[in-house]
């Protein structure tokens, strides 16, 4: 089919709605927000009736189970996303600000101004809180969103979504300023991702093949939100019981998100080696090793596979394996790891300042666990997720992702 | 033919010696940077034998007189581009920065670090100055440098690319910091914007053609540097003085470059609508205008085609309309614009602060010349170039442009 009208009408309309949203005054924009959390929760039953919708669908399709819990909404979840909403409604509103304001020898000055990138598109797989806090993101950062999630979710989605046109209208906001994309046919989002005269960023949330896919066809700038195979360094110098405490709870206190750590490496004069393996074991850690760390707990550690070290296995494993010190540590890691959340503990000072000098991750941590990679615990509030690109955001990004700084110049008649 | 070997080996030679760059000590960059200028001046004259070859094959070809004339190294030039090196050493070096440190109620200091993006790739044509500025700032950013020059300039450039390689192994650093390919095929081109296993960043430099196929080969972030169609708007309450200096100025002091201005808007109400023509035409400026600006010096402005208000004349032609007010202004400028820089010459507070924080181009001046957009002039130093994208980098781009942050935690045994 060709959707060139229709994606020319989608494109437009956010183009449209982009330039009054960023000029959104930020009462108008909190009272807008909190008008929908409350509309949200009010729409409660709606939302789960449609979403039982999905449910039957996915149930018939086969869906695994994990796929299926993902997708299922419940009252106390609706209420959780309309906390959410109002969480964003909250936090500071990035767009205006200008920073680093100086005068140069011509006389102007010169400073930069935080301004929203303009149109966000947004693929996504499953997860429906995904479709309202990416709007009420998108809102609080002065932008139009164009949303597009997968087919497993649509009716939920679309409930989802008269929630949000329904605040807009009410608020006297042009409705193009979010727009779903309902249709999800294959084609549709190819022509969708060379658009990028109307559209700023695209944002895939979702497995593996969804992120490819949009990294190769778009035209458009994208930022990726990929796996995390994170890691724990213990170092010679650690105290053994916050490597303890930091690997257990890095790997094991949930262990089925990104920011979990998946490898353990551990320098060969550290000499807790048993306790700390003992400790993971304890909490339901199967680990996989190199031969050196098997010799420690004989008969308790599996031999690691060489494919263990590229394994995101977001469950109750981990793999381990024995270094001869910090630069074999992070050899292992440049080659291994996915630039996500790496840790070291140590009381080692030259270590620590090495450590997060030189791992090239979106966030490394000296002595604390990587499951603190997240929006709420750095301080940003509800995140867009956590980009594993370098490029503009790098690793927790919030509202203030969706912005961009342009220069300001203010003059008095100067001229070259 | 299948480059696949050969680029192999130059992303993972790049890749290993960006490692090493990322941490080279400030003072010795500095060195290095130095002695590179020092290397070229002392081989000026191998290098103006070798681009004459290269002048004499663009002879052969017929290029057009301004493209030769870019080709060109003198002397003159060469030391220009020397001390453009020296000026790079002794800017503020960007790596390491810590910036926004804040402590977490969990206990956790979170701030981000500036580190390099990584392997930076270039792809330009013809100004050969390009090759020495992008070495410099890429060394000065702890970055490693893939460049790809054009054909045209390819004996220029493999005598620069000596003189960097000298440099770099007197110093004792990796010479896969900066690597020149010197094949030019079309297919090579293609494969290599595929290994964003590799490369951190694309940067096309050149025509719309070679921006337009990066951006649609390239799996990599691309960073465009697109053309600059730049207005100026004359408010009613400009002061006249004011407006037919920063006029002049924006279009005629060098009016081949990006950042001057190629459309005129002039508010209906500004009373001294034909002694700022006048200036401009007295200048050598053809003005192009719509039917009610011709009406203001009858005879003396040609009428304007509508392609006039979409082309980058690069020239001393300019397009004039006469608008009703800034709202018209803005929509003009956001309909025919490219994003680069626009100016607004007013005595109005209101419209001064709608038009710096409405205008979606990576420069806003009020009251200031749009020639300005410049990294020097913005205190940056050298640049990159000037991003018309609105992610990572946007409008001038110096060696903070090749930087990144990333989260650098500092706990004591937190978990959570």
């Amino acid at each position: 089919m060709d959707y060139t009208k229709y994606i020319d009408e989608v494109c437009s309309g956010a183009k449209k709605a982009s330039r009054a949203a960023a000029s959104m005054s930020i009462s108008r924009k909190i009272e807008l927000l909190k008008n929908m959390a409350d509309r949200l929760e009010k729409n409660s039953g709606q939302v789960v009736k449609e979403n039982l919708k999905d449910l039957v669908e996915a149930e018939k399709n086969g869906l695994s189970a994990a796929m299926v819990d993902r997708l299922r909404l419940t009252p106390e979840r609706i209420s959780g996303m309309a906390a959410s909403i109002r969480e964003i409604a909250a936090q500071d509103d990035p767009v205006g600000r200008i920073e680093g304001m100086t005068v140069r020898p011509s006389g102007i000055r010169v400073g930069r101004m935080r301004v929203p990138v303009g149109v966000v598109a947004v693929i996504y797989e499953s997860r429906p809180n995904v479709t309202t806090d990416i709007a009420a993101l998108c809102i609080k950062s002065g932008n139009a969103a164009i949303l597009r999630g997968g087919k497993e979710a649509i009716h939920t989605n679309t409930a989802l979504y008269s929630v949000i046109s329904e605040s807009l209208k009410e608020d006297g906001a042009d409705t193009g300023t979010v727009v779903l994309i309902t249709k999800t046919d294959r084609e549709l989002l190819t022509s969708l991702l060379k658009r990028s005269d109307s559209i700023d960023i695209v944002i895939p949330r979702g497995g593996p093949g969804l992120i490819q896919r949009v990294t190769e066809e778009s035209t458009i700038p994208v930022i990726k939100h990929d796996k995390g195979l994170c890691s724990v360094f213990v170092d010679s110098s650690a105290s053994p019981e916050m490597a303890e405490k930091i690997a257990v709870n890095s790997k094991a206190q949930r262990p089925g998100v990104c920011n979990a750590a998946e490898t353990l490496l551990v320098h060969r004069e550290y000499s807790e080696k048993a306790s700390l393996f003992q400790a993971l074991i304890i909490k339901g850690v199967e680990l996989r090793g190199c031969a050196e760390a098997c010799s420690v707990l004989p008969g308790s550690i599996k031999e690691a596979s060489p494919e263990d070290y590229d394994t995101e296995f977001l469950g109750l494993v981990m793999a381990v394996r024995i270094v001869g010190g910090i630069d074999e540590a992070m050899d292992h890691i440049s080659k291994h790891g996915s630039g996500h959340s790496e840790a070291i503990v140590t009381e080692n000072y030259s270590a620590a300042e090495r450590f997060l000098r030189e791992v090239d991750s979106a966030a490394v941590f000296v002595n604390a666990s990587t499951r603190f990679h997240d929006g709420g615990e750095f301080g940003l509030g509800a995140e867009v997720g956590i980009s594993t690109q370098k490029l503009h955001a790098r690793g927790a990004m919030g509202a203030e992702g969706l912005t961009t700084l342009k220069y300001v110049v203010y003059g008095n008649g100067e001229v070259r």
